[in-house]
């Protein structure tokens, strides 16, 4: 039973490649991806996935070789999703937000052999660029490490503005590539896929290196377990460099749908696209159901179907779920990170629930869900003694992962990994609990939590609650200083107008609605809150602020460790 | 990036176990499995899986051993399909329709450590184990190859008879088990997970050996190619035993679906339990349409919503799609084979086939589609030049195939396995076309083909023109030796009623529905064809008889082998 052999015929590396060379055959005039004026079929974009690859071979990239590409959600980041690892390379798409100074930690740190810039994000990569030559130039003598990429710009599809700048240009390399070039054969399936950097809101971004397999597999899951149909088109309504864009960069491919590409999204490019070319499925962060919510009249179109939409990060108010799906948009939640290639869980939707008020149902909609098929096993764990929490939906644990989707680990970090991975489980950082049906609700990332006289405090609780104050625009709760807890709540808030309430108003109305320990025990008035290039609050400089406002000057320790101490 | 390395975490062996332990925490309290009066959750089922597995290990069953059943669609070898690979065993499910000498090599071959024997089949077990322990007390030198196997009898779980077989009882195993049992550490996603004999209608039977990895990758790609969704009511119809349920046995628990078994497959078992479950999916072969419709009125319900059914093997007559369609069935066509783990073609809907006739529709909807997600490729090749077949609808070659869910290969038989993969593909013995659009098409099995003056002619196809006659009940053609022709069709025909129509009006009709070259040399009318225990016409018989009929006395050569030479 055990002697078996494995054939080249039974043994294949799993790899999301197999997706566009399935879509080649079977859907090959279908339209794969619309940008504007331009429209490919599945056939167009696989040839030029190919001579792509082929141009990469010809300059002399080679396997592991990181291909860094800094550009919004055009056709060519597409194609590199497919035509990088067909060339046996390592795709690092870098948000677009990001500063020139992190640009240059990334093509550092992983090395970059070639730089694709996209035309509108021009002056940045070259800010960047000046930097890396400088730093080169400053440590000469440890030349590998500082390399120089090749630099290779992607000019606007729909109206080519020939723009030069760094060595080649994007169309070129397309139309010098080979299109019957097959990609390089792919050994093992553990090999590298992608590089992502994490966004980082407290250290430097870590690289998340993906393996063939793991996105294969949570590609898998992602199309089964949101029911992207074929024949599905899949609006870029979330950036591809999140993550490869949850996997359905390779997931589209796999159902034969269509990519329709935004450079921007706004509300009108949103509801053009999904009137003109008939959206199914779109992908999103919370913050885009308000870009969609606020519309003006003039950007709305009328919506002939359901949109299905797939949201990641904390959870959106109940009366934005409520509001969005009177709107005719259908919405599931997910939780995921770079470090599991994309969701780990789904709230999957029972039809019992149906028959629930509205209220009820944005609730239950509200929670993250259940384990992805593709991962082994998924739990809520006091990390002390990496003890299960009770099936409740009251006890806090940390939320860790286990299964072949996820990430080999982070690149040139082997510390960082060890820490990351412990007694057979990935430790996710985030803090959740688990409902008595199952269903993971998440409350913080564990360095949110606030602990106050030994009770955990869930941030996102608390803000949530601060929300349904008709007054407050935005808010975020971090940790105080506090000689008698320990620590207590501090509130920054954003008022819709200025003036319109005060601290004492807010604190009564906290005390109306949440148990006594979790009131703030103080509430700062900001015109904004400080946010990273993805949208994130920077909760540690809020935390920098309530120090200075806490009611004693205790040294808080790391609030990471301390508070996965403590769970 | 290559020298990361895996982790406990991050690198899980992909096993369908994976589902089971899914179920219990999201859908712990769900219906798993109904037998008449008897119903289990998934907390349930999984506990009885834990305590089943428990006790084989107290009873010795280790890693690789063959664990043997004997039963139709009951609740226990639903069970095993979990509970044999979780002791770390193999399930080797035997069809019921076998006679005793088939049994008794099966259990030899695959040396069975245990038999589990439904109460029904006690009487064909019992012959079975009586000739095995006789061969064994024959050749007592060379004990190991004829061990006899531990005896269980599974008993009727809705109203026990008591009645007393082999050494155990089933029940009684899951009574003394731990429920709290984890199973077995699975250390390689390789190990073999099941023992699928083929029915083998020219040889004896091939012990088709499948992995965990392929059983994973396989219920995956099913449920998602056939958007099995969560909730789904799972009618048993498909005997468990072939290719374990096509994988669903595995795949309702990935869903946390609901499985409806019935032991006997008539319309009023079927009708009722879709009517009193609310069925949503069952697979079957082509026959079982005909049971459904030809039920009688009072065999018949109400059907409150549509029925998805997967069909197997040779594609039903269009009249037939279309009755079905019209009582509320929604058909697809697959294609699969035990050496594939299960269906390796889904013919995948395209929504604008919906505006087409009714007819055509039924003729896209009898090909057998494209290939599943998880296989790595397929191609329909000429075997002796390995090109593939030009995408024209026409051009016949056999179907070989590519990817991980395939076998592992056959039991004790590596010549054979050789023979089967061959130039990193597996040869399916399936001679087909690819239409324009991908679709492949089976047109017979390549053993089948007949070569007459160097065409090829497909037995099926020149049988559906029979089938469209209104006389003819039942038809197979088979090719008939000759001397000028190398090899002509031969028909065996079967009419609804005696003497309606003769051999010349046959011809005439045939004459004038098909190329010259098709036309039958003889048509032979018999009162039935003979099939195996699993429906499918005993062509070798017929072949054996047509040389009697034969024009010629021309010996043929072993008409597989040289079918493929011929390609």
């Amino acid at each position: 039973m055990d002697r078996i052999a494995k054939h080249p015929a039974n043994y294949v590396p799993l790899t999301p490649l197999t997706f566009i060379k399935r879509a080649i055959k079977i859907y090959s005039n279908r339209t794969s991806v619309i940008d504007g004026g331009v429209q490919f079929t599945w056939s167009e974009t696989y040839r030029r996935c190919c001579r792509l690859a082929y141009s990469l071979r010809s300059l002399n990239v080679v396997k592991n070789d990181v291909v860094s590409v800094l550009a919004p959600n055009v056709p060519a980041l597409y194609e590199m999703h497919f035509a990088v690892p067909m060339a046996g390379a390592v795709l690092n798409p870098i948000n677009t937000r990001l500063d020139a100074k992190t640009i240059v930690t990334i093509l550092r740190h992983s090395e970059a052999k070639v730089f694709f810039v996209d035309y509108e994000y021009i002056p940045i990569a070259s800010e960047a660029l000046q930097m890396l030559v400088k730093g080169s130039e400053d440590s000469s003598s440890d030349h590998h490490q500082h390399q120089i990429p090749l630099v290779i710009v992607i000019d606007d599809i729909n109206k080519p503005t020939s723009v030069q700048f760094g060595d080649l240009e994007y169309e070129q390399l397309i139309h010098q590539g080979d299109p019957e070039y097959l990609g390089e054969d792919l050994e093992d399936e553990w090999d590298a896929i992608s590089l992502n950097y994490t966004s980082g809101t407290t250290s430097n971004p870590k690289g998340v290196v993906c393996s063939h397999r793991g996105a294969f597999l949570s590609t898998l899951s992602m199309i089964q377990g949101w029911e992207l149909s074929n024949e599905a088109v899949y609006l870029w309504s979330l950036p591809m460099f999140h993550c490869n864009g949850w996997t359905f960069t390779w997931g589209v491919a796999a159902r034969g749908g269509t990519n329709v590409c935004i450079r921007n999204v706004t509300a009108s490019e949103m509801y053009k696209s999904i009137s003109n070319h008939k959206v199914t499925h779109m992908c999103c962060a919370p913050i885009v159901l308000n870009i969609l919510l606020e519309a003006q009249h003039y950007e709305r179109c009328d919506m002939t179907s359901k949109v299905n939409i797939l949201i990641g990060g904390s959870p959106p108010p109940v009366p934005v779920l409520e509001k969005m799906e009177d709107l005719g948009f259908h919405i599931t939640h997910a939780y995921g990170l770079n470090e599991a290639t994309g969701p780990a869980l789904v709230c999957e939707w029972q039809s019992k629930w149906n028959l629930l008020p509205k209220d009820q149902q944005a609730r239950l909609k509200a929670r993250q869900g259940v384990s992805i098929l593709t991962l082994s096993d998924i739990d809520v764990k006091n990390t002390k003694t990496m003890e299960g929490v009770p099936h409740d939906g009251k006890t806090m644990g940390e939320i860790v992962l286990r299964g072949s989707s996820l990430m080999k680990g982070y690149l040139k970090a082997e510390n960082m990994t060890e820490k990351a991975f412990q007694n057979g489980w990935l430790l996710t950082g985030d803090v959740g609990v688990i409902h008595p049906d199952g269903y993971v609700e998440i409350k913080d990332r564990s360095k949110d939590v606030i602990i106050s006289g030994g009770e955990n405090i869930s941030s996102v609780e608390l803000e949530s609650v601060l929300y349904k104050h008709p007054a407050i625009l935005e808010a975020a709760v971090v940790a105080m200083p506090h000689t008698r807890w320990g620590e207590s709540p501090c509130a920054f808030v954003v008022l819709k107008q200025t003036g319109d309430v005060n601290e004492t108003e807010i604190l009564a109305y906290c005390t109306k609605n949440m148990p006594k320990f979790m009131v703030p025990k103080k509430v700062e008035f900001v015109t904004k809150l400080p946010k990273t290039g993805t949208g994130k609050v920077l909760k540690e400089e809020l935390r920098k602020v309530a120090k200075t406002l806490g009611l004693s000057t205790n040294t808080t320790t790391n609030s990471k460790v301390r508070a996965m101490s403590r769970l």
